[in-house]
């Protein structure tokens, strides 16, 4: 058994397909001065089929799994466009009179050491892209076919040293039981993609194997726990089949549930929404029964494409959803772009600490034009559903007065012009600043409801970022001090009467529903996988149990405590109550 | 007149002095193979020379201005000794035949242009540093003279285009009276340098010229406001001199209130204590009439120097400190390293958002060795003085416990081995993490005292890097989050019995003291030049006065009306009370 890093939940048990390394000869010859011309046409021809092919893989892949994560290769269209990339490749045509081919690779090479050297995650990140989309010029410069796999081929755990989102894709992705990789990490591009298509994935396995693996090897993967069996003895193999058919039996039994209403045993309620990108998980999370929208993250609206959406792009979005839903509330957060999220077509400022900066409502209320654009499409969008309108990162009473002022303002044109909307639609604020909370009873009076961003919320409070993982695991939601917060922004908004919503990952954490029950929460707002693990809890879990405990938790010192508690509460719910 | 950027307070009247570029004639020749071996020798002395040459700045440095500013040169010297700048260099001259001079200039330019490139403050800052390392080694190779000055010059205004910390140190500071640079940023090396030998400084002229200043130029140069005058006619120099002077007899009758008590004219007090980094800050500090140390920053002992000190060095700065204060208090931070505080010697993690991560006493946590010999010296220095140490960053109950953990162990160590130390010197932890706010009252039972970090504390509650320029705005003191948190502390403190005293920037504004006399806080923590007018201002401020607007500012909805009430209360003190 060999112990790597578990990167996408599930177990996989097939036979391995070794992938080879991406390798090819180059020529050695010299470009003639009077061919150099020529040489270049040669490498834009490249560049032109490297871009439509990329292209092309993006709107398979959108298809497949969403815009969210085809957004991947708009970083792979940037470089084939980036000039600092494209002048070195032509320099060293136009300098050193070497091939295309000759040029491109030793332009890769030279950029992916340079990005190597700066010891940067996100640069590393990058490095791997560049080297991806290198590759495919390369090969649409040499003429070689892509890597294919014959008809009849069975279903098989892919093993690559280095896994690239391109790789993926070009392997039919349905054939893929699982995969291993040698190095790479569990927040790349590649990670988020298997995570998308729900295969398991086992990263980081270099230096803990004893031998190579070769294809045909029989291989157990648990991309939970990032364990890997190679040639496992059959009662070993036995072991890992049960539990994966366990685990599709338990995803079987959720499924019953999707009708059922979500409703404590002692007949509280407790909606549960969705966190959506975009119509196709919003489809998706009403398969499983979600309530309504809480959250429609409206950034990757702006992401998957090459310049800011037009104010009728958006509203043919926001209309379909609101259509979709027919009736049913749909919560549309206005652009939360910047801290991790960026956008092609708009240089944002480089910043020593993107995550306390230029971004979300700050960026909005600094380009007034762009958010007012945004919020015509919102209001437009209101004349065919249950409409509402949600700020991020709201930090002070000012910056809502603000927000609310662009949003008036856009009611009044629409209404000159005479063009169809819905006014008066309510507005929220997502909670996720430590200030927020302290003045939670200044902000209720100004607004129409809270949604608690936890993921946000919680690194403030902490002062950690959890994507560091050299103090992750300081990251911690059952800290006293986020439960005490949580507690004040309920009992804040309560006074004033407005609801308060959860959206954040702790959200969907079973272990956290005591916390919402007993804090009496209006709803949660979950990513579409989440809603049925939740609502099964929750049709086990008495509302006054939640009250007690919570009670208990707020007297806690370490969060140690709290978890213990919730534990211990969650294995009684789920094993007393009854389903 | 012309408005560019202030980057070091104070005005500056005089003749301008308008410092040439470095730039210099390089040999064409190629070299012969034969040479090659003598050129890399000529290439190491010029970096021997050019390291010799930076070392004996520094120690000027650091007896001129301390520890901190000249730590500056650390970064140069790690350039000369970083394998990525030599090996360019070394491989244009034995791929390319060119003589030393040439490719270091090549060498130069090709990592100036790279990190421009990358449009990233930080990296913009290193190729100005090693524009300013690469022209010394130029200096050395050519073998030209350093600019210098004759020995009958007059005091002058330096004009330069882009000011390096090297050519200030050239300059003889004493003989600038201010300085005007086309190009820079006030947190540039060569800012900090200037403030820290209080020249005024006025940075970005660059576009606001209508022509180049000449050398003679007069000049009135306010750092302060950024504003710069050329030519001025004589009613401004007037009015420039009168400030000027008027400046200058401020600090005169400052200087008159050193021996005088800080107390209220109602009798109440609050201890002034400074802020220190090295015994010269400490020096200075107590010239200006500090009650105490309440924040020694040892962070500096470990970034002036290429190894951790010893428990043996450590123990002599720590004593040296204690016997200089004669009884009065001394509170050690422990190493509040990483952040934007970096050692040359160990590498650190390179970060996404290096203020929320790996840094601190989460660095001292995870480093239990260094921890130890820190608290070891700091036990061991104990004897002589009344020493308390501190630990920066605590968010939770379980890191008091565990840094009290190695305390004791470090107390029980050197009672075994019978060497000199005071046990059980009071504990106490840096208030700057909003978890540590909303769990003051159970903090408050495991420590001795609390100090607020206000800088890291807004930071992190308002979610807003003070440092980014694009939203430095919304670091807001006033915030009544800060405000009411501020208060939260202090209740749990004063429930518990403990003292509180506060230690970032916020301390040093004259505008907040009303509420830190309102709260009743103990003691403020100050850099030196704050002290004076902190006291001038607590002589004329009544404390029950600080109540009532405390009061009032606490029912305000936002920073704008909290700012008002401060000013206006300011105001009325300083012109009402009498002095």
């Amino acid at each position: 058994m060999i112990q790597a890093l578990g990167a996408s939940n599930g177990i996989a048990i097939g036979k391995a397909f070794v992938l080879p390394n991406w390798e090819w000869e180059l020529p050695e010859k010299k470009i003639d001065v009077a061919d150099l011309a020529k040489e270049f046409e040669r490498l834009y021809e490249g560049v032109r089929r490297s871009k439509s092919e990329i292209a092309r893989m993006k709107s398979e892949l959108d298809e497949a799994v969403g815009v969210q994560e085809s957004s991947i290769f708009d970083a792979h269209i940037a470089i084939l466009e980036d000039p600092v990339f494209m002048n070195e490749i032509q320099g060293i045509i136009q300098r050193q009179y070497k091939a295309a081919e000759v040029a491109v690779k030793e332009a890769i090479d030279h950029f992916v050491t340079m990005f190597d050297l700066l010891d940067d995650e996100y640069m590393k990140e990058r490095a791997v892209d560049i080297k991806d989309v290198g590759n495919r010029l390369l090969k649409h410069l040499l003429g070689v076919p892509e890597i294919s796999l014959p008809e009849d081929t069975q279903p098989f755990v892919l093993v690559v040293r280095e896994l690239s989102p391109s790789q993926l894709i070009h392997l039919r992705p349905e054939l893929v039981l699982g995969i291993v990789t040698m190095v790479g990490s569990p927040t790349s591009h590649a990670a988020i993609m298997a995570r998308a298509f729900g295969i398991p994935l086992v990263m980081g396995a270099e230096g803990k194997l004893e031998a190579p693996i070769a294809t045909g090897d029989l291989l157990i993967v648990d991309g939970g726990t990032g364990q890997l069996f190679l040639d496992p003895d059959p009662s070993t193999i036995e072991v890992y089949a049960g539990r994966r058919s366990r685990h599709l039996e338990q995803r079987e039994k959720l499924r019953s549930l999707i009708a059922v209403p979500s409703l404590t045993p002692d007949g509280f309620t407790l909606q549960l929404a969705s966190n959506i990108s975009s119509i196709k998980e919003l489809e998706a999370s009403l398969d499983c029964g979600a309530e309504g929208v809480g959250l429609f993250r409206t950034e990757f609206l702006y992401m998957d494409r090459n310049h800011f959406p037009s104010e009728e792009e958006q509203f043919e979005v926001y209309r379909a959803a609101a259509e979709k839903l027919q009736g049913k509330p749909l919560i549309i957060r206005t652009l939360d772009i910047g801290g991790d999220k960026q956008l092609d077509y708009y240089e944002m400022p480089a910043e020593d600490n993107p995550f306390l900066g230029y971004r979300a409502i700050r960026f909005s209320l600094d380009r007034k034009d762009l958010f007012k654009t945004q919020l015509r499409a919102i209001l437009r969008a209101a004349a065919y559903g249950d409409v509402q309108v949600m700020y991020p990162l709201i930090a002070s009473v000012e910056e809502v007065r603000e927000a609310n002022a662009v949003l008036d303002q856009a009611r009044r044109e629409l209404e000159e012009q005479g063009i169809p909307h819905r006014s008066g639609i309510p507005a929220g604020i997502m909670i996720e600043v430590p200030a927020a909370v302290a003045i939670a009873d200044l902000l209720a009076e100004e607004v129409a409801f809270f949604s608690i961003g936890t993921n946000d919320l919680i690194q403030f409070t902490l002062a950690v970022d959890r994507m560091n993982e050299k103090i992750s695991h300081l990251y911690e939601p059952f800290h006293p001090a986020v439960i005490r917060m949580l507690a004040n922004v309920v009992e804040a908004a309560k006074r004033r009467g407005i609801p308060v919503s959860v959206c954040g990952e702790l959200a969907g954490d079973v272990l956290a529903l005591p916390i919402w029950l007993g804090l009496g929460i209006e709803e949660l707002s979950l990513s579409a996988q989440a809603i049925l693990p939740v609502k099964e809890c929750m049709l086990r879990t008495r509302s006054t149990d939640c009250r007690s405990v919570l009670e208990e938790m707020l007297r806690c010192r370490t969060a140690a405590d709290i978890r213990r508690l919730a534990e211990n509460f969650h294995a009684s719910a789920m094993s007393c109550a009854g389903g």
